[in-house]
C-alpha cells in the first residue's frame, strides 16, 4: 500500500537483504546479526509480525465500563480500544478520518463521544462519524468510520490485529485458553498497578530472553523462590546427583499434579502452537515452588480475596504468545505484553491483576504483591541491553541454542523466520 | 552536485519511491503518509523546497546598522546576513572557504570583518577574501569569495534562496507586497520579542495547521477575540441561524471596508499566488475583530506608538509565504518563519516588531504585546504533534479536505506536489 | 559476511555512491561533503577503516597485572583485553561465542575467569571455554573459544585489529617505533589521569584538526608555551622579519639538536609512514619550546620520577596513528585514542602516564600534570563541532589544504580514499 510506504524496507534492494538475512538463519542458532540491529528490519517487523499478528493489547480491566476508553501504541501506530454503551469491547485505529490526528493519548479516559481535538469531528463508540463541521451537505459521513481493528477477547485478555485479514487460528488460543481462563475470571479484576519499562534490545531479544529460564537461576533470585528454574529444561548430565534426584522427584510430581488438576477439570497439560502457525503461543499449568501459592517473595498469596473460582494449590497458568507472557495465579494475575520502538529499544508493560473487591493495605500489600516481577523485569532489561550490545559487535556469531533449555527460543525463531518468509521475506 | 550528495535522498531507488508517494497523492486530500515522515523525504525536501526556493530568514532589524551580522540555519545549512559598510544587507553561506568551518554561530552579532575561528581567515563584509595565512603567494583569493546567497529586501523582510538559479516570480511577491507593506516602514522598526520552539511534527503538518482557521474556534481562545474564525472559510450549512446572519453581516462588512481601504489608497484585497508558481504567497488585509485594533488579549494596540504611516483601523495585513506566516498591524508587526529540523521535528521562530522608538514599559507592556501569538504557538504545536503521531499510525488514509475551510491546505499541498514533480520527482 | 549485515551500506546501491564520493576527491582538498555526514559512510567507515586496520585501543598500563581485564568499544564493536596468568597478553571479542552477550562492560576489572553474566558460560582467560551448562555431552567446547583478536604491543602502546588478516605493516611500526618507545619504558608507567570527552564531529574532522597546527597559535595557547606552532610547516612568505629570523633559528636548532640526539643513541628525525601503505603513522622527535621539558603550563616537567631511562632535554617523541595521537616526554607521557560514535560524534579518549611509582601530590600535582590537554582537547572539540556544522551545509565546497601547513592532512585524507578503494570501494 503505497500511501503506508513510511521506510525503506518497502524498496527492493531493502526487502533483498533482509530476505537473505532471514533465508541465512541456521536452525538451532540465533538469528544473523542485522536482523537484531538494522533500521529497515525493524520497520518490517513492524510492518509483518506486530500489523499482520494478533497481539496481546490490554485486558478487560483497562474499559470496565461503558464509555471506557484505553488507547495503546503498537509501535508507530496507534489503536483506541473502547466499552460501547451496549458493553461490547471494539477496537479502532486511534487516527481521525479526516486530517489523521490521534483521537485520544495512550492510557485510559472515559467519554461519551469521541471528539478529535483538532477540527471537533466527533464518532460514536461504535465508530460511526457522528459530526464532521464544514464538510458540506453532500459529505458521506458513512464513508468516514473510524477504521475498525480486529479484536479478540480470550478470557479477559484482549487481543488485537491491525490487519484486515487477522490470522484465523485465533479460534485456537481461544479454543485452549478460554477454558483454561474462565476459572480467574479476569473480568472482574482490577488493575493494581502497572508499569512501563523499555529495554535497551531489540524485541526478538526480549522474546528470546522471555523463551528460557536457562538465565534465572543467577539472575532471579526473586523469582527463583516460587519458580523452578528448571521447569523449561536442563541436561541431565549437568546434574550433580542431589539435583538430579530433585529433578526427578519434581518431574514424577508434575506427572501425579497435572493428572490430579485434570481429573479435576482444570486443563493443565502443556499445549503448544508455536511452529508452522500464525498465532504463536504456550500454555501450561505449573507448580508454584516453596510454599506454591503464588510469584511472590514468600512464595505465598499476595491477596487475600481469590481470582475467581480458583482455589489455592491450583499453580500458574503460564501463557506465552508472540508478544506477552503472564501468569494466571490464585490470588492475582501478571500480564506482561512488549511492543517494539526502535531497532534496540522495547517497551515492556506488566500489569498486576487482583480481584475487583481487593483493597490496597487490607486485602494486599501492593510491594509484596509486585516486588517478584518488579526485579525480575530489570533484570531481564539488564540480560537484554547486554545481549542487544553483543549483537552489535563485529565479533558476534549467531551461537547455538541448548536442546535442553532453549528449545522454546528455537522454536521461536523458527516462527518468526516462518512468519517473515510468509509475507514476503523469503528466499 | 556529487559533492552534496549528504544522504540517500538521491539514490536511484529512493528518488523512485518519493516520486512515487509524491504521483500517489489524490486532489483534495492529504499527502499519502510517508511525505510526513520518510528520511529520505526530509532529505528531498531539503534540496528540493528550503534550498531552491525564497525562504523568509529574517527582517532588516535583524541588522539594522552596518556591521551587523545575523545568521540564520535553514535545515543543516546556515546563512550569515550582513549590512555592510555601504548598508547593503548581503547574504552569505555560513561557510569558510577552506576547510568549511562555520563562521558565526546562529543570532546577532557585530564585526568588522567575518573571520574564521578556525585558522584565521579574513572575509570582508562584501565576502571579499581579505586574508588566508599560509596558503602561499600563489594562492588566488579571488577564488575564495564567500559563496553568496540570493537575497531580496521586500518590504523588510528579508527572502533568500540558497539556488544559484533562485526563482524568478520572487518579483511578483515585490510587486503586490513591497506597496502594502512600504506603510508599516519596517525598516524602522525594533524586535521586541523573538522566540523558537520546536514542533514535533513535519514541516508540511506545521504549514497545514497554518493555512485554515478550522481549528482555531476549539483551539485558539486568544487568538479568537481578535480573528474571525471563519475568515478562511466555512460551510454556510453548517451554521445556526445567527450565526448566519453574523457571517453575512461579516461579508457585508469585508466589501465596504475593503472598498473604503482601496479607496483610501491602502491595498487590501486578497492576492493569491499559490499554484502554477514558484513563490507561494498570499495576502490580503484583515479585518481585525473585537476592538479592532491588534491581536492583543483585548484586541486593542498593545504598542502606543504606531508603525510607520498606518493609523488605527487599518486592520490586519496577513502575509502567508511558503515558510511563514506574518500579520502587520497598526501598533506591531509579527513575523513568524518556520525551518524544518528532521521529519519530524520543526522550528517555529517568531518576532514581534515594534517601531524603534518604542520603549518596554513605557510604550508597550510586554505581555500584552506577546501573549496571543504565544499561546496560539504552543495550540497549534500540542495540534501538530497529534497529526505527526496520526499520520505515523498504520490506520492513516490521507484525509478529506474540506473545500470550504482548507481549500488554502489542498491549494499548497497541490504546490508542494508541483515543486517536488519539477524538480525531478514526479512521474 | 552475510550475518553481519548491520546496514545498508553493503548495498549496492549505497556503496556506489560512497564509491563515487571516494572517486570525487580532488588531490589537495577536503573530502565531498556526504563522506563527512553520511550514515551509509559512517558504517563503511567502520567496516573498513576500524575493522580492516590496527587501531591503538589501550596500553599496557590498563591490564598491569595477570587476572586484569581491559573492555574497549571499537564503534559498536567491544574486544576485551586481558593478561592471562602467563603475562600474556591477549585479545578477544567481548562477544560470549553462545547468544552474544557482552562479557565485560567498558573499562578495567580483575577476573579469574571470564563468566558470561547471561547464562555463566566461563572462559579461561585464554579464550578456551571452560564451561558451558546444559549444552550436553555432545557439546564441542573447542569449536566456541572466544573470537581472538589480533593485538601488537608496540613498546608499551596496544594495537588492535578486529580483521582475520590484518595489515602485515603493523611490523613497520614496531620496527620503527619499539626503539623509540623502549627508553620511556611504558610498561612500566601508571595511568594517573584519563579523559573521555564525545566531540561533536565526523572523526575524519578528528584527525584533520589533529594533523596540523595551523590553528594552534589562535586557538591553543596553553598549548603552545610547550609546542612550535611552526612545527608541523608554515609559508615563510608569510611571516614577519622577526618571525622569520625565529623560524631559521628554529630550523637551525632542529638540525643541530637531531644529529646530537641521535649521536647520543636517541632516535629522532622524523618517519613518515602515511601514504600507500596500510598502517599510517609518522614520528619525530620533537624540541619542546620555553623551559623545554614537558607540556606543561610552564613546560617544565610536572613529574619528579622520570619515565624509563630518559633523562632531561630528551625533547618529545610525537607518534601520529590511524586513530591516535601520543607525546611521550622525560617525565610523562599522554596517550590520546580516537572512536567513532556516529557519522557526527567521536569519541577521544585522553589518557596521562607517569612512572608506576609516582605518587600524586607527592611527585606531581595532577592540574599541573593535566592542564594543558585538557584545554586543548576542549578547544579541539569546539573547532571540530564549527567544522561538522560546515560540512553539513549546502554551501559546503571541498576547500584546499595550504600545501605548507596542512600536507599531513592532505596526506591522511589520500591515504583513506587509498584504504576505502582498496577494500571496494574504489572506482
Amino acid at each position: 500500500m503505497l500511501h503506508q510506504l513510511h521506510d525503506l524496507s518497502e524498496d527492493g534492494a531493502s526487502r533483498a537483504v533482509i530476505a537473505s538475512l532471514i533465508g541465512a538463519r541456521e536452525p538451532g542458532h540465533m538469528l544473523p546479526a542485522g536482523l537484531y540491529t538494522r533500521a529497515d528490519v525493524f520497520e518490517a517487523d513492524l510492518d509483518i509480525i506486530f500489523h499482520q499478528h494478533w497481539m496481546a493489547v490490554a485486558v478487560e480491566a483497562d474499559v470496565p465500563e461503558a464509555g471506557d476508553v484505553y488507547a495503546v501504541d503498537i509501535g508507530r501506530s496507534s489503536i483506541v480500544i473502547v466499552r460501547d454503551e451496549e458493553e461490547t469491547v471494539r477496537a479502532f485505529h486511534n487516527v481521525c478520518s479526516h486530517r489523521g490526528s490521534r483521537l485520544v493519548q495512550a492510557g485510559r479516559s472515559i467519554v461519551g463521544k469521541l471528539v478529535c481535538p483538532y477540527h471537533q469531528w466527533a464518532y460514536e463508540l461504535t465508530g460511526d462519524l457522528f459530526s464532521a463541521p464544514h464538510m458540506g451537505q453532500d459529505f458521506n459521513k458513512g464513508l468516514h468510520h473510524l477504521k475498525p481493528v480486529a479484536l479478540r477477547n480470550v478470557g479477559g485478555i484482549l487481543y488485537a490485529c491491525l490487519s484486515d485479514t487477522p490470522p484465523a487460528d485465533i479460534d485456537e488460543l481461544d479454543r485452549v485458553m478460554a477454558p483454561r481462563l474462565a476459572a480467574y475470571d479476569l473480568a472482574n479484576t482490577r488493575i493494581a498497578y502497572e508499569t512501563d519499562i523499555v529495554e535497551n534490545g531489540n524485541w526478538k531479544l526480549v522474546i528470546e530472553n522471555n523463551r528460557e529460564c536457562y538465565h534465572c537461576e543467577a539472575n532471579h533470585p526473586e523469582l527463583c523462590v516460587s519458580y523452578f528454574a528448571t521447569d523449561f529444561g536442563f541436561d541431565p548430565a549437568d546434574l550433580s546427583p542431589s539435583e538430579k534426584a530433585e529433578a526427578e522427584a519434581l518431574a514424577d510430581r508434575y506427572a501425579r499434579q497435572t493428572a490430579a488438576w485434570e481429573e479435576a477439570g482444570l486443563p493443565s497439560a502443556a499445549v503448544e502452537h508455536t511452529v508452522g502457525v500464525a498465532t504463536n503461543f504456550r500454555t501450561q499449568r505449573l507448580i508454584i515452588a516453596g510454599a506454591g501459592e503464588s510469584q511472590t517473595p514468600d512464595a505465598r498469596a499476595a491477596c487475600q480475596i481469590p481470582l475467581g473460582t480458583v482455589g489455592k494449590g491450583t499453580g500458574d497458568t503460564h501463557l506465552w504468545g508472540i508478544n506477552s507472557w503472564n501468569h494466571m495465579m490464585g490470588d492475582h494475575a501478571v500480564v506482561i505484553t512488549m511492543f517494539p520502538l526502535g531497532p534496540d529499544k522495547t517497551l515492556v508493560r506488566t500489569k498486576w491483576l487482583v480481584h475487583k473487591d481487593a483493597v490496597e493495605g487490607v486485602d494486599y500489600d501492593l510491594e509484596t504483591l509486585t516486588s517478584v516481577w518488579l526485579a525480575t523485569n530489570q533484570q531481564d532489561a539488564d540480560l537484554v541491553a547486554l545481549a542487544q550490545q553483543g549483537v552489535q559487535s563485529a565479533g558476534f556469531r549467531p551461537g547455538p541454542y541448548s536442546r535442553f533449555t532453549e528449545k522454546q527460543l528455537d522454536d521461536f525463531i523458527t516462527w518468526y523466520v516462518e512468519r517473515m518468509s510468509a509475507h514476503g521475506y523469503g528466499r
